[in-house]
């Protein structure tokens, strides 16, 4: 069963939250998904308490609160929200656009208004031989079900506070835990590594630096991890689960093989509506190019304003399109439930 | 002595406003020309108290507290406001542009943002015959100063507040009031307009209805009003001053004769900094035009931002204008003062 809608909005931060209000003041639905697990993109992600200073008529105000602001400001329009996914498969059929997540919800659309700020939270990925073959069968980069990980051999590979934590915490589920490191230093919390310091001698931790795996053993099932050390010594790892943890980087993901003009990884679009290069895809926000462009969130809310009355075109064609102020229109007073 | 500055804004509205801030964080200075008395422009000319519910982050402002907002989110930059003139002659001297107002101060910069909405607030004129020969020679559109008609033989002409406001006040002053409108019924308040009925009797106010100014008669100072009623029948008053309350209207001025592509009395930008024809003159927020072009607020402070970016390569010529952030720019931080 598709989901029908006037707009697909792909990125829940504070630009693809403004179209939601822009659809919506001009009566239109919209449905929007986010591979975060939570509304609020960069702004939650990577600054919720730092202060901004060019919100225009907001002189104080943090990631946090302008979310919140945002979130208020689209209240009285029923927006459904698609977290923890991102888009995936695009197909044209007709006038409609057919979105699929990888949560295999599909969408069936006049118009996608993608506003993905830097594009998609994704792991940084290993890059060795067998890493491509070993992906989600040995080889993860994320923890979902960590009873998943018991009695089993499992390897750790970063240096941070995400590989630490887990190496403790994995200690008491798994048979044997290897954390590997490339340099000896950690940038985690020292408080943590002295804590699995303390548990190494009790031999369900080893640590292994400074090391590089290098590649990744094993017939159909993942058996063994090569490792390296400075001198080009080789160790073998008997282990059954390789975890990495190297950080999060910001990939276009599906999106750049969506056959749209990118230019560094950053979607060309016009200044009139901001259509992309595909009738009814439009680019708003950070992931937007074109001449002048600078990335601010306050370029992205007028962005979000111009694309949305091209939505109103594409999605009700037979209609007139009045432009009309907030101020003084009764009917978009209406709609936001003004009394 | 002109005045020497990276950039003049004109318009001191909510995008003239923000223009500030945004060459503020640039660390360029600027000044401010309004045709109004005070700051706001529209938002508080217009609708003061009305909500606006299109502000991004900001789901409930008025015109009011909104420039309250921007007012204090340009703190930090200690712009000069010069308030009730308008610009009058623009000229060209190499690089600079010299800009005088219509209170003789002089502006030397390399940058004009004409951030002017709807154009400046002028009075309807009265179009008659010698209407144009004594315009501030007996004709007026506003009162300067009340008892330079002391004594005088005066005709107030219109049917609003400010016609039947003054008519009262006028009759304390001057020698004889004339109130004359084209319809018996008047658009002011009743309570305004009974008190002067009140004072006919005692001969010191005459009330003319209905009755349409046709001509001004006079050699070099003003000595007659000619009007006419519904019949054609003319009557000839003796007066020395006539005063014309129209009400306001919205006018480009002299900006209409600065050589600049102008359509439909907006001025025509680029979308990659918003500069018109000119080098060095741009034109942000409702007065400027370009495809897809909404007249909105918040897309007046995008075309202030791109444009602010222009002004400064403008004014710097010789420094390189890095892109950042406010959130983590310690530079600007400074600029704004941050501690």
């Amino acid at each position: 069963m598709s989901i029908k809608t006037d707009c697909l909005i792909i990125g829940a931060g504070p630009v693809g939250l403004f179209a939601v209000f822009e659809l919506g003041i001009l009566g239109l639905n919209c449905q929007l998904v986010d591979n975060l697990d939570k509304i609020g993109g960069q702004c939650i992600e990577l600054y919720p308490d730092k202060p901004i200073y060019d919100i225009p008529g907001l002189p104080n105000c943090t990631g946090r609160s302008l979310i919140k602001n945002l979130i208020e400001q689209i209240k009285p329009f029923k927006t459904e929200f698609h977290l923890s996914q991102r888009v995936d498969e695009l197909k044209k059929n007709g006038k409609l656009w057919h979105v699929k997540t990888t949560e295999n919800k599909v969408f069936e659309t006049p118009n996608v208004i993608i506003a993905g700020g830097a594009g998609s939270f994704e792991p940084r990925k290993l890059d060795i031989k067998n890493s491509e073959k070993f992906e989600n069968k040995g080889l993860y980069y994320a923890i979902k079900d960590k009873f998943f990980f018991q009695k089993k051999n499992v390897a750790i590979v970063g240096g941070g506070d995400s590989a630490l934590d887990w190496t403790l915490e994995m200690s008491t589920i798994a048979n044997k835990v290897y954390l590997i490191h490339r340099r000896d230093d950690f940038k985690g919390a020292k408080h943590t590594l002295d804590q699995i310091k303390k548990l190494v001698p009790q031999g369900k931790i080893e640590i292994k630096t400074p090391f590089l795996p290098i590649e990744l053993k094993g017939n159909d099932k993942l058996s063994k991890l090569l490792i390296e050390d400075l001198n080009k010594n080789i160790e073998e790892l008997k282990i059954d689960s390789v975890i990495v943890f190297f950080g999060l980087k910001m990939d276009l993901g599906p999106i750049a093989n969506w056959g749209l003009n990118i230019e560094n990884k950053l979607i060309e679009v016009n200044t009139k509506n901001f259509e992309t290069s595909e009738k009814g895809i439009f680019a708003i926000g950070d992931i937007a190019t074109y001449p002048g462009k600078l990335k601010l969130i306050l370029s992205g809310f007028h962005e979000a304003a111009l694309a949305s009355k091209e939505c109103f075109l594409n999605a009700k064609p037979n209609e007139n399109l009045v432009f009309q102020h907030t101020t003084s229109s009764t009917e978009i007073q209406k709609r936001l439930g003004v009394k």
